[in-house]
Formats: structure tokens, C-alpha cells, sequence
């Protein structure tokens, strides 16, 4: 009779605190792990003390042979991955015909994930969504997190975020916006919301702050790309003199919730759940 | 009998080299010029040796008294305006009356610039577009401007440059984006097009540089938001390691096109005028 125990997860790590939390996660609930961890992406720190390998994102026939190595067949994609032109990418065999089928520059982020997922889950793993390891409460609920709530102006930059945000996801630009008194100081592309935040802290006017508005682009693919805010998130965010940070509920994981709400009542934020019209 | 010459040619400036290009042009062509400087905008060396007042931008009844003082009856609004948040903009009784009415807020860019127009033209003044008055060769022509051309892969990100850009523009954000290898690398907001350019210089990836593609937002109100490129796009674009530049042909204003050449073909860059699909 086979061992119907399923093996390690096998968690594909890209950057940011997100892998970390999930490996501590899993172990918390006795899930064995084996992180491939990504060269130029993955922090060191994520994989210390587990079981791991390093990989570039190009060699994917290297990649599928440790993971199977590792009797892998449940797969997570966490962290952000800062996406390569093809030509540093460097494909082996396996990747280029990857690349070959999909045409890679033909198609935006969200496009080449779901098609990496699908690829994924041809060569027989099962990917989830890295939601089903996290705390019950790593979803971002609907309404405040924290002490504060938008006043009605905010509100109106939320609502004018919202609609920008769901607009800039569909085109697979980016997943942010920041608005302040119905200007848009910002839209993200592929530098990121810190990059964003960082750049608006110059941008900004006089008078009440402006707001950040984060969505989950339509249609996204959500087992791999969730919009995601953290401390890190709600500093940046004080310190580009914004009043708040509005994210779809639902949709938005928040890393170390405690510590967002607590960073944002420190600073004066509003941290709010929002559903997209 | 009355008199049927026009009296001089208000020209309300904002930043950048368009104001001044704009009175020389005058000059040579015999026409009297007064400038309506906007404080904070205009450069000083703009009206220099020029008739010419300094006005706040929330100042619009003494706009209009020095504007009817000075025997003006045809307008043009000519440079960029950093846009003021409403609380910075301390509107005079005239200015506030207006946004009163437009909900100064509830508009974007180019919403309250066709409020501003429909404005002027209620109190009597006729606004032309800077384009009446400058060389005949300063809208940009369909066609390379100098001598380097996109090759197929510049032009497959000109096409989904221009495909955002448009888009973009419909949501009254900005006028042009940067693409490299189908990554859109930034999208303008409130920074402007400079902004934009400085900060893709961080985000290129390797290989073939990218593209700066620029057009008219639909709808917008051409007689004073034109999208324009000068030498100094050409510099920015080059800093960023872009390919070249791909605008809007005959919508976009050229300012000192054989030193855009120069630079361009100095540089390796191209710069074409396209045609929105």
C-alpha cells in the first residue's frame, strides 16, 4: 500500500519577509518544508536551518529535478520576484521551452504566472496559494485594522484609488496607486510598492495626506500573486505623509497583523479593508 | 471706427522652455506680447525683457484686472503647471467662486484644464493654442526624426507603449509611459515625464534598452496641455538607457527640433512620430 502522507511543501522563494512567515507556519503545524530558493531574490536569512536549495529562475530543468529529489508535490510560490529581461534570464533547455511557448515578452506579469502555474502543474505538482499556511487571520478582513478610519476626504481618494488601481491591474501595469485630494502622485509598475511609497514622499502637496490603494488585479492569478502590505508597508507609507493605506478585503495578505496595526496606530495610519465597486 | 488689430497676445506661463519659445516666436513674426507670469512656475529668464506681471495661480481676479489692464483679448496658456493641492493654492474670492462650481477635487488634469478654458472664455478672452503661434514645424510629423529607427523588437514596445498610454491617458493620470521588452518599467502621474525618465534609469533590466512612448491624453484639451518633448527628453531618455522616443505625430509639440535631432543622433537614439491606433 503507498504512503498516502503527502511529502515536504515545497515553497518557491522569492523576496521579502513572505517565504519566512510561511516556512514558520508550516512548521508551527508540523508541515515539513524544502524551499528552492531563488538566486538574486531569496534572502539568506529565509532558508536558515531548512532544508533548501538555491536555484536560478532560468534553470527550470534544474529546479524541477530537486524538487522531485525532494519528493515535493505540493508547491507554494511566495515572495515577489523582480522580474528579469529574457536576456539575463539565461534559460536552460527546459525554461526556453517554456519561454518558446508562452512568448515571454508577449506577456505581462500576471499573464507569465498564471502561465508558469499551469506549466507547474503539467509537470504534475499541485500549486497553492500560500494562504492556505498562514495564520486564519493573514487575509486582510474588511474595515479597519487598527484605531484610525478615513475621514471623508480620505474616503474620496479611496474611492478614486480604487477604481485607478482595478484599471492599472487590468492593463498588468501594477497593483498601487496613491492619491492625494484627487491627484494621483504615483502608479506602480514594476518598481514595486516601496518603490512607489519612496518616490510619492516627494511628490506630495500641502494639506491632508494622501492615501495608498492597493488591489488585486482582475483575473489575477491569486495562489501566486497576492497583493501584500506589512510594517515595512505602513512606515513607508508615514513616511511619504500619507493617511492611510486602503487594500482589497479579502484579497490582501497582511504579514505580522500585531505589529501593522500596532506600527500604524504608532504613526497615526489608517490601515482599512476595502471591496472593489 | 474701432480699432480692428488685436491688442498683444497673453501668454499665462508656466515652467519649462515652451513660454519663451512661444514669445520669440511672436516677436518674429511682429506680433505684441504680454506675459501673465505664474509665481513658482515661470522661470525668471522667461520674461526677460518682455511687458510682463507675476501672478499667484490662486490670484484669478488679479489675473484677469492685469489681463483687461494690458488690453488683452486672445490667450495663450503656455508651460507646465505643477499642480497645487487646494489648501496651498489659497484661491482669491474669483479663484474660489470657479472651483467652487468645477469641484476642484472632484477633477482631474485635464477636467480642470477644460474648466479653466470655458472660464476664460466667459470672461471674454479667446484661447488659441500655443501651436497657432509657433514655427510651422513644431508639431511632430509621422516618421523618424533623425537617423536611427526602431528595429522590430523597439517597435513591438512602442505598440504596447502606445496601447497603455492611451489608456493611461483615458484615465486622466499621465501622459506616457516606459516599456522595455513588454515590461512596462514606469507610468507618468503627477511627477511629469522628466521625473519619469530619472527614476527608469534604476528600473532597466539588461539587454536592448527601452522606450519612452508619450500621446495625447483622449480628449484632452490640446489648446493648453499638449504633450511635449525637447532636447532634454532626448538627455533623460538617454541617461535612462532607453532606445529612443516614439510620440504622438501631430499632436505633440517639438521644441528646437534640430537640436532634438542632434541630440538624438548624437546619443544612437530614435525619435519617431506615431500614429495611435
Amino acid at each position: 500500500m503507498a504512503d498516502s502522507r503527502p511529502g515536504p511543501l515545497g515553497i518557491v522563494a522569492g523576496s521579502g519577509a513572505l517565504p519566512r512567515r510561511l516556512i514558520e507556519s508550516c512548521r508551527a503545524a508540523g508541515r515539513e518544508v524544502f524551499v528552492l530558493a531563488l538566486k538574486g531574490e531569496a534572502e539568506p536569512a529565509t532558508v536558515d536551518g531548512v532544508p533548501h536549495a538555491w536555484c536560478r529562475i532560468g534553470a527550470a530543468a534544474r529546479g524541477f529535478d530537486l524538487l522531485r529529489a525532494n519528493a515535493v508535490t505540493e508547491l507554494v510560490l511566495a515572495g515577489a520576484v523582480h522580474r528579469p529581461s529574457l536576456s539575463s534570464l539565461r534559460p536552460d533547455w527546459r525554461a526556453a521551452k517554456f519561454f518558446a511557448q508562452v512568448g515571454y515578452r508577449a506577456l505581462g506579469d500576471d499573464g507569465l504566472l498564471s502561465a508558469v502555474v499551469k506549466e507547474l502543474e503539467r509537470e504534475g505538482f499541485r500549486v497553492v496559494g500560500v494562504d492556505d499556511f498562514l495564520e486564519a487571520d493573514a487575509l486582510l478582513p474588511a474595515g479597519p485594522l487598527g484605531r484610525f478610519l478615513p475621514d471623508a476626504r480620505a474616503t474620496a481618494d479611496i474611492e478614486h484609488g480604487l477604481r485607478l488601481a482595478r484599471a492599472i491591474g487590468a492593463l498588468d501595469i501594477g497593483q498601487a496607486v496613491v492619491v492625494q485630494q484627487g491627484l494621483v502622485l504615483g502608479v506602480e509598475a514594476i518598481e514595486g510598492t516601496d518603490g512607489l511609497l519612496r518616490r510619492c514622499a516627494g511628490l506630495r502637496r500641502d494639506g491632508p495626506g494622501g492615501v495608498l490603494v492597493k488591489t488585486a488585479k482582475p483575473g489575477q492569478e491569486r495562489r501566486v500573486d497576492r497583493p501584500t502590505i506589512g510594517v515595512h508597508t505602513v512606515i513607508l507609507a508615514a513616511e511619504a505623509g500619507l493617511r492611510g493605506i486602503a487594500a482589497e478585503a479579502g484579497a490582501t495578505l497582511v504579514l505580522d497583523r500585531a505589529e501593522v496595526i500596532r506600527a500604524a496606530d504608532d504613526a497615526g495610519l489608517f490601515v482599512v479593508g476595502v471591496t472593489a465597486p
